[in-house]
């Protein structure tokens, strides 16, 4: 691999302007920390002040540059910037959000449930006063692909969605199936990690994601489907020993989200459904939500990442506040000219290596000891020999620098005439 | 499931005036003659008219209603409300492309050698001239994220991505993969599906990737790495029994492109690398791209979807063109109150079924003409049996609409006291 150093020369100075902004929030429990905390520091020029936070309870300690309050009036004089909702549920955030959208204040929220059964009222409130609605962190909170298909015709121009939409019960299933545990024990790990609360009967019984399949066929089928209309399932029924079954059937058991409208009529169904391994989201483990998208005959297109956590929300809503205040002018994201990167030295990992012996080739333990005098230190290793390969070898080796892996094979070229194919091994660095 | 038909009651009508804007092609290849034949039918309310297309050969037959010209200075006047940009390489590209932004008219490309080399200057004369300069085809030509970056600070705080983006190796390397066959033959295989150019040397031997990598870390990283900068291995080196080793030793290999500024200097790799089965990217078969974005202790964010095809890019090409004229209001893409949807009967699938037979149970023949009376045939079954499961047994089923496999389930019931627990299996469509 080439290193180079090339200098830090930034053409163009990139110092625009700090822009303030007043945001007022609906709600102060885990996500409205977050969002607190994330603002005052963001990796852009936009600083965000919280002008305030609605709480229910007025006892509660306020934390430092937090003013609380119980009523929601006391938000709108002087009017701020935007409101970020994320108090969950149907009331008070329906009556506070039109509250803002009536006073011409752009909102911003999380709350699926809020969407989905008051989307048409909030969205026909936010054409009539001229401001925005965001709503990203409402499916798959952590990637962004609501607002871009929003904008996006002929990207949002589908019609089958398939999601796996509530990361409870794919933690879940994915501990039955990977540790054969029974589905209490799966939960209770799932709620000592954070990824349940007390109460999860939403998430495990289909309700939260048939929340969340009403936004997607609302946005993508331009259909409105009332979520007690979709068919559910809970993953109650599924017991460890189904799980294994379907690995030898050669799939997996997955809690889906899915709609089809492609013949007109639209048919829906959540819950545990089982995927053959060739299926975009059977790999997607743990917490992971995931959205799949296609129509007959065409490709399909698959976000994903994490779709819940307090941290992850509190991203999406504020770069939906971002993007609606208009920081980095809302089209390109490169402002002024790029330094040149500094490069850095390749870095260290595994390695996958085929080696081709010559004839004459040192043996496994020569081959090791060579290696290892280099800092090379062998994982694993294969010879499967026969008719075809007779004289290759592959090991996996340790972490190593690549300038030490090539002094390393070099020499055993000219000790040898032995020939090297070597390949990175990339970690999942979150598995 | 539950069967609801409900009205299509249309709310509030959704008949906005039809609009219509002039767009200038520079160049009418396979992806300009797809971006001309889908902008006379888009999905949306905007009619674009193609005003002409710069082409090099004069002699060439006008396909109807696109005037062919040579000289791109016929194109400027009337000045076209946007320029799309399908020539491919560097010249004329970059000086048509900058004429244009001179103008004041707004351009989108889909060419990432453009964007890898000369982005800074051009988005410099964008910015300078007040015109939107737009390249979401340039990687992963089929998933939108990169206008999404753009515009979302805290979505793209991120310091290490890693990809597949060149669908023609990632086609190959799972020939090679699964079919044992060598990369000759699967390159053949490849040009014979449209995979493949005559002369794919830029995809194999990591040219391409490592433009497009050279463009996520400017966007991403905000420095600028030229792309011969980048370490770059072909595929070339790899023979079949490197890609059956590497499932031997739990992995897969993959044609990646990976950057991390994690601790400030890029370090960067284009090149086959051997990806262990956890990796979010290891499960990407045939000519699907993806952008995997992460950071240190944070979740990985995965976008993936077809890279490449003329008809993928003139969609992405046409929506960065929607998207900049202001169709839909940038805003919610919920035009209008939505129809209540009509409800469809649920769709026929195959299913997965454990059947918990009591005591008395009938043997698999009398199950299997009980269930065929109803129409339900059985695919594939399996008894376990062992001392926790003595009377289970899962059946796979052909497909068949779930009234007639509940039907036949219960006539079980009835019969024997059996019970049931039934999941639908997702096929993948596109498999």
């Amino acid at each position: 691999m080439p290193v180079l150093t090339e200098p830090v020369a930034l053409e163009e100075p990139v110092t625009p302007a700090t822009r303030r902004a007043r945001v007022a929030l609906l709600g102060f429990g885990q996500v409205g920390a977050a969002v607190a905390a994330r603002a005052a520091a963001p990796p852009v020029n936009t600083r965000l002040q919280i002008a305030g936070a609605l709480v229910r309870d007025p006892a509660r300690r306020s934390p430092p540059g937090v003013p609380l309050v119980t009523d929601v009036s006391a938000l709108w004089d002087p009017a701020p910037d935007a409101v970020i909702e994320v108090l969950g549920g149907l009331e008070p955030a329906r009556t506070c959000v039109l509250g803002a959208l009536e006073r011409g204040i752009p909102v911003v929220t999380a709350n699926k449930s809020l969407i989905a059964h008051h989307g048409d009222e909030l969205l026909a409130a936010s054409r009539r006063n001229g401001v925005a609605l965001r709503y990203e962190a409402s499916v798959v909170a952590g990637v962004p692909f609501l607002g871009t298909l929003a904008r996006r015709p002929l990207a949002r121009d589908v019609s089958q969605v398939t999601g796996i939409l509530n990361g409870t019960s794919n933690f879940v299933l994915t501990r039955v199936s990977r540790n054969h545990e029974d589905i209490p024990t799966a939960l209770d790990e799932a709620r000592r990690l954070g990824f349940a609360e007390a109460d999860a009967t939403k998430d495990l019984d289909g309700t939260d994601a048939a929340e969340k399949l009403s936004v997607l066929i609302r946005l993508l089928g331009h259909r409105f489907v009332h979520p007690s209309v979709i068919a559910r399932t809970g993953i109650g029924c599924l017991q460890p020993a189904d799980l294994q079954q379907a690995s030898e059937f050669g799939g997996v058991i997955k809690p889906v989200a899915t709609a089809d409208w492609s013949a007109g009529p639209v048919t829906s169904f959540v819950g545990p459904a089982f995927l053959p391994l060739t299926h975009p989201l059977a790999s997607l483990e743990g917490v992971t939500n995931a959205v799949c998208l296609s129509r007959p005959g065409h490709a399909h297109v698959v976000f994903s990442g994490p779709g819940a956590g307090p941290h992850v929300t509190a991203a999406t809503v504020l770069d939906d506040v971002l993007e609606l205040l208009g920081e980095d002018g809302g089209r390109t994201g490169w402002s002024g000219l790029a330094p040149r990167a500094s490069i850095g030295a390749p870095s260290e990992s595994a390695w996958f290596v085929r080696l081709d012996l010559g004839a004459g080739a040192p043996d496994q333990r020569d081959v090791a000891d060579l290696l290892g005098s280099f800092g090379v230190w062998i994982a694993r290793t294969a010879s499967p020999g026969g008719i075809h390969h007779p004289l290759t070898r592959w090991i996996l080796t340790h972490p190593v620098a690549p300038a030490r892996l090539s002094a390393a094979l070099e020499a055993l070229a000219l000790s040898c005439g032995c020939r090297a194919c070597s390949l990175p091994i990339l970690e999942d660095s979150n598995a």
